[in-house]
C-alpha cells in the first residue's frame, strides 16, 4: 500500500488526462478531479445523511477528517455495511502501508490516525499489512532494508494509538504462507494478465513481480487469510480505509470475491494530502524536498520554519489589499491543513471567517497551525518513543485476539 | 513439476515444429527430436566419457537409466559440479512433482528412482517439492484436492526409498513463506512479463496465478529457501534431476541466479518415457485413457493385459516372416520399457539380440516384460503400504538434517 502520493502536475501541451493508480498521480492543471475519479473508478461520494448515519450508528461524533471531507468516497458503505453492522453483524478493518521510507510525514500518518478512530469507535479487529514485498519490487533497495523500514514504520502505526488486543500487524515477508498464500493463488486464478494491465497499466517491460504484487494486496480482504483471528468465519465483512490511488486493488478484490464464495470488501477512501507547497488541490509533494511536508520527526523549530517559508498562502500581496480583499480560503494550504488538524469546528470556522474577510493575516493563521501540528508531532514522538521492540513484536505476534469484538 | 508428459503428435498438414515445455509437449511425425532439443535450449548430451566420470567419482555402477540413456542431456554437471565435488564441495538435491493425479504410472516415477540413486551415490540431502499451488492453478481442481492429492503422492515418492535422514519433502501450499517467499521475490524482480513469455509462453488472457508461478519453482534452486537445512551456507551448489520440458524453468532460474549472488544450480534431463502404444519416441500418454500407461497400483493380472494388449510391437505381423525378419527393436515398447526397467545388462543385450534377429517373438518379450514390472510394482505396493501419516509427517517436517552429508 502507498496511502501518501505524489501528486505530478502535467507539464504545459501534454494532455490533462489525470492519471491515478497505486503508483502514479498526475493530475491537470487544476488539481486532481475528484468527481470524475469518484465517476472513473464507479466508488460513491460520502454525502452528508452518511456522515450523520455513521454518527448515529457510532453514538460518536464522525471523526474530522469524515466531516471535513478528507474521507470523502466510499463503496458499499451505506447499503451493505452500516446496515449489517445496524443488524448485529460483526466487520473488521483492514489497512496498510508500503513501507519505503524511514520518517513518515502527516499525509502517512492519515490513514492510521483515521483507522484509530474507526477501531475506537466500531469497536472490532484491525489488520494492517506493510508490503515490504512490494516496496522490494518497486524501489531499488534491498530485502533487509525493506524489512527494516517495516519494522520502523510499525512503531510510527503503532505511536497512532491502536489498541493491540484488537490489532494485529504483519510484514508480507514476515507473514505470507499457509492460508493467506492460498488466497493470493485463489485470486491470482481469477486475474487475466489483461485484465491486470487494464487496471493498473503494467507494461511487458515490467518484472513479473509486479505482476504477481495485486493478490498479495487482496488477499487481507477476506478473513480466511487470518485463520488464527477469524477462524473458520469466512464471511465476515472487512472495511478498509485507504487513499483513492489504492482503490484500483481493491476494485479487483471485489470482482474475485464473488468468484471465491467470500464477501467484498468496503471501502472507504480519502482525497490526498496537499504538500505544503500546494495550490488548491494540484498536490506535488517532492520525497526529495523535506520541505515539501511535515514530518512526525521535525523539531519544533523546523515545523514553524517549514510553515512560515514553504506553506502556499491564498492571502494577499500586502496587508493593504489583504484587510481589503482577504484570502481566498481554497487555495490557502495553513487553512487546509487546519481543516485536518484543528479539531475544534467552531474555531477552525471563526479563523475562515477572519481570514476570508481580511481581519486575520496570513502569519496568524499559519502561527496557529505551528502550534497545532507542533502539540500533534509533540505527542506523536512521545508516544513513538515508548514503542519499544517487544511492544512491536507483541502487535505483530500470530496470535488469538480473544476479545476483539468486545 | 510435471516431469511425466504427454506428447501430442502434430496433426496432418500442421507444420512439423516441435514444442516442448513444462505445459505442452508436441512433437512432430518422427517423434521429439532430442538432439534439436538439446540445441533449441542449449543444454548438452551427457556422453560415454561423462557417465564413466560419475561411476568412478561416486564409486558405484551407474544407474541404468544413466547408462542407458534415459537421462541424456545436463547443464554444468561435467564442468562445474563433478570438478566441485571431486575437491571436496558439498551439493545438493532438488526435484519435485506438480501432484495433479492420484496413481502415478512408471512415467511419474523415474525422476525419483533416479533421484534416489542420486542421492544414494552422492550421499547429499534432497529437497523435493510437490507443486500444488502450480496444479490448482493450471487445473480445474480445488485447494483442497491439490493438497490431498500432494500428501497421496509423496507417500508414492516416499516409497522410492528415500532417507529420512537427508529428505526434506514439501508442498508449496505448506511451505510457501519467510525466506523461501524472499527468494520468490527476488527472483520474480529479474524477470520482465516479455521475457516470462519468451520463456513460457504465456498469452495475455492467461491468469496471473501463472504468470506468477516461475519463481515458485525456481526458489528450491538456492538453499537459503531453506534455512532449516543449509543455515546461511547460500553458496551451496544444486543439482536437479528432472524431464527436459522443465528446462524452461531452470533456464530462468539459471540466468538470474548471478543477479542474486548465488550458484547456478546443475541440471541432470532425462527424455519423456513412452506410452504403452507409442510408436518409436512419438509418445502420446494420454491422461484420460489408462490403458497407455503402466500404474503402480495396478494389479498383475491388469499389467499383464495391457502390456499383451496395447504394448506397440516391433515383431512382424506373422510368425514365420517375424523368424524370418525379426523385430524393429527402435518401435517396440517392450524392448524400451526393458531397457529402463531390466537391470541385467546381459540379459537385456541377449533378449534385444535374440529378438531382433527373430529367434525370440514378442510374446515371450513381452512376458519378459510382463515379470519385471509386476516385481517392480510388487515391490514399489509393498513399500507404499509401509507409509503412514506419520512417516508423511515426518519427512514433510521442517527440521534440520544433522547428519545430511555423512
Amino acid at each position: 500500500m502507498a496511502p501518501e502520493k505524489e501528486v505530478a502536475p502535467k507539464e504545459d501541451g501534454q494532455e490533462e488526462e489525470q492519471v491515478v493508480n497505486p503508483w502514479e498521480v498526475s493530475a491537470g492543471k487544476g488539481g486532481i478531479d475528484y468527481d470524475k475519479l469518484v465517476d472513473q473508478f464507479g466508488c460513491r461520494r460520502i454525502d452528508a445523511a452518511l456522515v450523520d448515519r455513521v454518527a448515529r450508528i457510532t453514538a460518536a461524533p464522525p471523526h474530522r477528517f469524515l466531516r471535513r471531507g478528507l474521507f470523502f468516497a466510499h463503496r458499499d458503505l451505506s447499503e451493505l455495511l452500516l446496515d449489517l453492522y445496524e443488524r448485529g453483524e460483526k466487520l473488521y478493518l483492514y489497512t496498510g502501508r508500503g513501507p519505503s521510507s524511514e520518517a513518515l510525514h502527516f499525509g502517512h500518518l492519515i490513514p492510521f490516525m483515521f483507522t484509530k478512530y474507526l477501531q475506537d469507535v466500531f469497536k472490532v479487529p484491525l489488520v494492517i499489512q506493510l508490503t515490504d514485498d512490494e516496496k522490494f519490487l518497486w524501489k531499488n533497495l534491498t530485502v533487509q532494508e525493506c524489512k527494516r523500514l517495516a519494522r520502523e514504520n510499525a512503531k510510527d502505526i503503532i505511536a497512532c494509538g491502536f489498541d493491540i488486543q484488537r490489532t494485529f500487524i504483519f510484514t508480507d515477508f514476515g507473514f505470507v504462507g499457509g492460508k493467506f498464500y492460498e488466497n493470493m493463488i485463489q485470486i491470482a486464478r481469477c486475474v487475466t494478465y489483461n485484465k491486470a494491465v487494464g487496471i493498473f497499466g503494467f507494461s511487458p517491460e515490467d518484472h513479473i513481480g509486479k505482476v504477481s504484487f495485486p493478490p498479495v494486496q487482496a488477499a487481507p480482504s477476506f478473513p480466511s487469510s487470518f485463520p488464527h483471528l477469524f477462524g473458520d468465519n469466512d464471511q465476515l465483512r472487512c472495511l478498509i480505509p485507504c487513499a483513492i490511488d489504492q482503490d484500483p486493488y481493491f476494485r479487483m478484490t471485489r470482482d474475485v470475491a464473488p468468484r471465491l464464495g467470500y464477501q467484498k470488501p468496503s471501502l472507504i477512501e480519502s482525497r490526498f494530502f496537499p504538500a505544503l507547497q500546494a495550490c488548491g488541490e494540484n498536490t506535488k509533494m517532492s520525497a526529495s524536498d523535506p520541505n515539501s511536508a511535515i514530518y512526525v520527526t521535525d523539531s519544533p523549530k523546523e515545523i514553524k520554519n517549514k510553515i512560515n517559508r514553504y506553506a502556499f498562502s491564498g492571502g494577499q500581496d500586502s496587508v493593504e489589499l489583504h484587510r481589503k480583499l482577504g484570502a481566498n480560503l481554497d487555495v490557502d494550504v495553513p487553512i487546509n491543513y487546519l481543516n485536518f488538524f484543528l479539531e475544534d469546528d467552531d474555531e477552525l470556522e471563526r479563523i475562515k471567517m477572519e481570514y476570508k474577510e481580511g481581519r486575520m493575516l496570513t502569519g496568524e493563521v499559519k502561527q496557529r497551525l505551528v502550534t497545532v501540528l507542533s502539540e500533534l508531532v509533540a505527542r506523536h514522538q512521545r508516544a513513538r518513543a515508548q514503542v519499544t521492540e517487544e511492544i512491536v513484536d507483541a502487535f505483530m505476534a500470530v496470535r488469538p485476539l480473544p476479545n476483539m469484538f468486545d
